[in-house]
């Protein structure tokens, strides 16, 4: 059986919740985050031979990343490049990795000095991927429902036989945003606000999704790239996996009861799924860091 | 067998998802509601000799509660209250049941007419319980998370062998709020704006958080319960069901640092878990109400 | 603001997931509980004063679970039963409490001595609800879902304006079985099999979904309690919360298809859901040890 | 804003619930499928334009999945291949996508005719990509939780000023497994027995879980590709994404009491994540078909 290789591999802690309470006047922050650490290199002993003399265990990379924050999180960015740092010069062998982090967003409750509630309806996420010496950083949320009532339509489609659908000028369109784009390597580099940038971009998809009537959720998704993509230099490119979340009108003749678009059944499943990826002209490609990051095309 | 009896039953149709939007003008409005039709009366016969005569379907109750939509929802409770006085006045051998709704809370994206994300970090839930003449109707959330980096402690329990905590009086306190109340007659008459009511209890649940160092979550329930019957007259009881959802400061000392309350482990399970009811003092008892609703002592 | 009271109240810790190895042999067993305590009593004072001397924390009930469960398991019923009277019998103001369990079902892979593979496609459920003398048991499960694919249908019921179902003599029929007894004071004296009793349950309930043509899933929900208190002397009564997961045939006349019962559509939402409650006729009554327990009338 | 591309699409109908009946004879047979189907090909227009003219429905994609079924499913993997090979002959400008499928298996209640119950603790899965005139299969499942008692340990790993792990030679190891394999283009031609084979590889690694030592997860997980890429010649490659599901030792000295690995707890987060890929030596390399699958290295 000597004919079976291991060609790649990546191993760590996943999920280590950590919460930063920054307290240093009486007005404390707080930064919430879930963080996962993955280490490449040289594990093949540890695969075929059973022998761990490279293998930092899992709960070291859990304790490292604890102790890391004891110095401040910053930026989620910032943080899994610090992680990112200190594994691939700790151990010889470690040549790169995968470091992942969701945060979670709070406000404070009647502006009060150390209470919070959880208050963000979508879940930031960043992810830094260094590969000997290159490093990528994807930042990006999912978990973003939003909705327009009107202006929405879908018409001039190809039919066929297993067609059935009406076209139509007036729906609901609605979609939980799933959103991820790369930094270039000017934003790599130190100093880089990744908090702002987040902040932004999120406001300019938001912003593109009300400015146009929509005549598929593809179109709406170009219009919230081209956005993103002219506001921000930093990013190269940007990835969309977003669901048409269907409401369909209620029939309701059997009531008697006309229905101009007012009462609307939220459906959960099927659903469409529309996934797009829009590069600056120019941008680099960077395939390799996208490697196991679900639903995007 | 004949010694098998039917003692209690209510069926319907469960989580029909309900979206009414007004656009009577262009400045649309969303309504966006979960709703759950049981039907309880004479339904012996369905049971135990296959007679269906007496089972509206649930299919049924699903049109019927679209078709209502079409007049608007208002607010869950009100909506609830017109399905409940629906059905049982349309068929002889109903004469109660148990209607339900969950509501997510929208915003509009930068103010705009017809543009929406969801919003709400909680869910907003309404019951309402019909037995004959008596109507019960109880409001409540689930899903609020709030947190309180410092201002908490917990000390001078009791100790036996299995104890090993260690007293402390400077802690994170947090939980996810899960609440429901119960409004009194007057309430359930005309007119009364269950939407003003659940805004200013989830307000005042929210503010009694802030104002107190927490002895204990019990504590904190009860100021909490004070704030919401002493300024809403039209509640009976508050109930709580909150977890304590422990952040364990992580011990450091392995890499030679301190940890003053800055680094938290957010752990998952096991967690504290604190149920409380809490009532005026003249109220009326309603216990019948409440069978069925998970999660509340 | 003297004038709100706690009238009810229970705390404890939730969710201890305990894994229990027995190894006297080279044969392993495993046990896997997921356990949750909760003290009731004379708990005033931590509420309404922040004075926690009667607060046994729920960080020692965790640990009392894992010490006892070094003496073993034997049954989540047996398990709880323990904790209960360890409990009431340790602290003057503890008169009662709630112990509940889920249980996980394992399999050997290959027969072998120490390799599992999770295989119980149900949850077991096991309450035991303690208040001064009286001790009541009820067990259960949730997550069975089964279907029969023909031998189900449903007419016969009344119609308004708002029916639009067609009746049908053959359609499928699916449930995710949920459902909860509550055995006789015999069972909770000592030496009771309650493994043996929840294996023969189960058989009993999924043997009496096959034995007859549904009318309904009302008129099945009563064969099955038929077929567990006839032959189960222990149980006194038996409810179920069961979903109508519906499977509506696929329309394919718009390729030219018939389609006799064959190609069918899952729905997720909205669902048909029946809840019933069966004694046996001679039954006492148990009401208060079932509220808190979600989903069942 | 001329300087925004897109370089990737895909777009379609996910999660169609497809549940078929084979009824030809008393004794029905069930196939119950979760299928996504996803086009791409020059789909420019509609993001860049606003023009619908090559958008193929989401809706005739659902449609064309149930009036297919009609025909038998047969495989996930066979049907799958039916739909790439409909919608890439159907449409010129469609030249490739992405079908995916989850099964989830039953088995007969008491061996009756057309009574069923979800028995199956894994979800099988299987994508069909095509791009061009080549096409991938990949099969998998996931959600098989195996544990074993003993004969499993963690020694001889480096250390760090951030390590506090204790070596251990006796512990519990316990995984979900999550699995994808990839078939050679053999299998791609008719005939090839899916089924039998999706069988045949669950059972090599589920044998192979429990025939050794295991010195790290990583040891295992090789030991399970070699046994399924030994037995079966069709497979090129399998990739594993297995957490190690941390079950701790309870210290029960607070109770004066040993703890000989008989009493554990186990933990949710944070957890191992243990990333492979095996392939067979000769194996070519099919990078592009695997873009979007999530969890996997």
């Amino acid at each position: 059986m000597s004919n079976v290789i291991l060609t790649k591999n990546q191993y760590g802690k996943a999920e280590n919740r950590v919460v930063r309470i920054t307290r240093d006047t009486d007005r404390h922050e707080i930064e919430d985050l879930n963080v996962t650490s993955q280490l490449r290199g040289d594990f093949v002993a540890a695969h075929l031979e059973g022998d761990n003399g490279h293998v930092v265990p899992t709960d070291t990379q859990k304790n490292t990343i604890f102790a890391f924050a004891k110095d401040g999180v910053g930026s989620p960015e910032a943080f899994l490049l610090r992680l990112a740092d200190h594994f691939t010069s700790s151990f010889d062998w470690v040549n790169g990795g995968r470091w992942g982090a969701e945060q979670y967003g709070w406000s404070r409750i009647d502006d009060h000095d150390h209470c919070f509630y959880r208050s963000a309806p979508e879940t930031r996420t960043a992810v830094v991927v260094r590969d000997g010496d290159d490093t990528t950083i994807i930042a990006g949320f999912y978990g973003l429902t939003v909705l327009k009532s009107t202006e929405s339509g879908f018409k001039g489609y190809p039919k066929d036989k297993y067609t059935t659908l009406q076209e139509t000028g007036d729906r609901i369109m609605a979609t939980d945003v799933s959103t991820r784009w790369r930094y270039n390597s000017e934003a790599v580099s130190t100093g880089f606000d990744f908090n702002a940038a987040y902040e932004s971009i999120k406001a300019s998809i938001m912003s593109s999704f009300t400015d146009h009537y929509s005549r598929a959720l593809q179109e709406t998704l170009y219009k919230m790239a081209q956005a993103v993509i002219a506001a921000h230099p930093e990013v190269e490119e940007i990835k969309f996996s977003c669901p048409n979340k269907h409401h369909f009108t209620s029939d309701l003749a059997f009531a008697g009861l006309e229905n101009p678009n007012e009462v609307f059944y939220a459906a959960d499943r099927p659903y469409g799924l529309i996934e797009a990826t829009f590069a600056r002209e120019d941008a680099n490609s960077a395939e390799g860091a996208w490697v196991g990051i679900a639903g995007f095309c």
